[in-house]
């Protein structure tokens, strides 16, 4: 068995731009997360339940990205929130600048929290800084405990991990203390959540998390 | 809701090189797959059942790409196949010329059927021709029947798309009409495999379509 390695590239460049939108952010003291995963995780879903839970004591937004379709964006419509669809049209994650973009769409100053949701894809997306607060990473039951061994900067650079589709968990080949330990040998510091979606379970420490977050944002 | 649309890059080089692989592959009358689909659909498991059956009658090897690890390179070395693990190191899918440096630790004259494991990714590597003779996706079941449609570049390019985890269908809110329709609407010629690399479901006539690709192209 051989092993070849190429090397990787930083895009110096969205650094500059994320460092503008992160000001752009202090300024008008928004809270922003930016939400990863493979596709089919259930990134969409847990925006659902979040918008759900928050959007009558929170003044929120959403930026969807996604290769393509604005499904997403009309499915997050529903709860009236104010909500921008960027389309990648092939592109396989969100860059700074692109969210520059779209901010323009948005009245900053009436905002407390924007959640960004990334394009499905749990390699691409971690090497673009977008200038949020938190980086989420979801993953879900099915997709097996490895994830964050074969896809480690992912959770190297994000600061919490949603374990989701807890539901479907005595039907797959997953363990819970595999994902975790293989997660936490990688970031120590990542807050870990587990939820069902569907079943609306542990979706309260999540909640009381996010806002927590927003609240010491404020301060 | 506003709508943003980015334009697409697509590399011209890596077009070239593919071509001087389909010309090596061509020489040696060597079939090539290449295996695509989002983290956790199960490629790896379609690849070790794909092994077990056709290992004592027809001579094999595989290349497999990851972010990081040699996890799947180890579970297919038990087959006692040839294999090659590309690590990309970040890079979110692979490329001719990787494939190509990867193929000088093969015999190829030796060979029949070569399997490429792409990096997984349901973005990316749409855009990255190999030189292979045919590109295949999975989707399992778990993870929603829209991905046709919120990832069309990947079933546009695709010959065939496996479905998988069909043992899971009781459990999860998927329906296998929708996703057939929404695939075959983006891509009318695509042939399309029922499977669960588990209990060994609808395997058959994976394996069977296999082996006539195998042998046509031997004619």
């Amino acid at each position: 068995m051989s092993v070849l390695t190429i090397e990787r590239k930083i895009l110096k460049k969205n650094d500059e731009v994320a460092a503008e939108n992160r000001q752009l952010f202090k300024e008008n003291n928004l809270y922003v997360l930016n939400l990863l995963s493979s596709p089919g995780s259930g990134k969409t879903s847990l925006l659902e339940k979040t918008l759900a839970q928050l959007n009558n004591r929170i003044k929120l937004a959403v930026v969807e990205g996604d290769v393509q379709t604005d499904n997403d964006a009309q499915r997050v419509a529903k709860y009236d929130v104010p909500v921008v669809q960027i389309v990648t049209n092939g592109g396989c994650h969100l860059e700074a600048k692109l969210v520059q973009d779209a901010l323009v769409n948005f009245n900053l100053k009436n905002l407390q929290l924007l959640i960004i949701e990334n394009v499905g894809n749990l390699v691409c997306p971690a090497s673009y800084d977008l200038g949020e607060h938190k980086k989420v990473v979801m993953v879900s039951t099915t997709e097996g405990d490895d994830k964050p061994m074969k896809y480690p900067s992912m959770f190297r650079v994000s600061d919490a991990m949603v374990i989701n589709k807890t539901d479907l968990l005595e039907y797959v080949d997953f363990s819970m203390e595999a994902v975790k330990k293989n997660a936490l040998n990688i970031n120590p510091e990542l807050r870990i959540f587990e939820t069902s979606c569907k079943t609306g379970e542990g979706l309260t420490d999540w909640i009381i998390w996010l806002e927590n977050e927003i609240k010491n944002n404020n301060k």
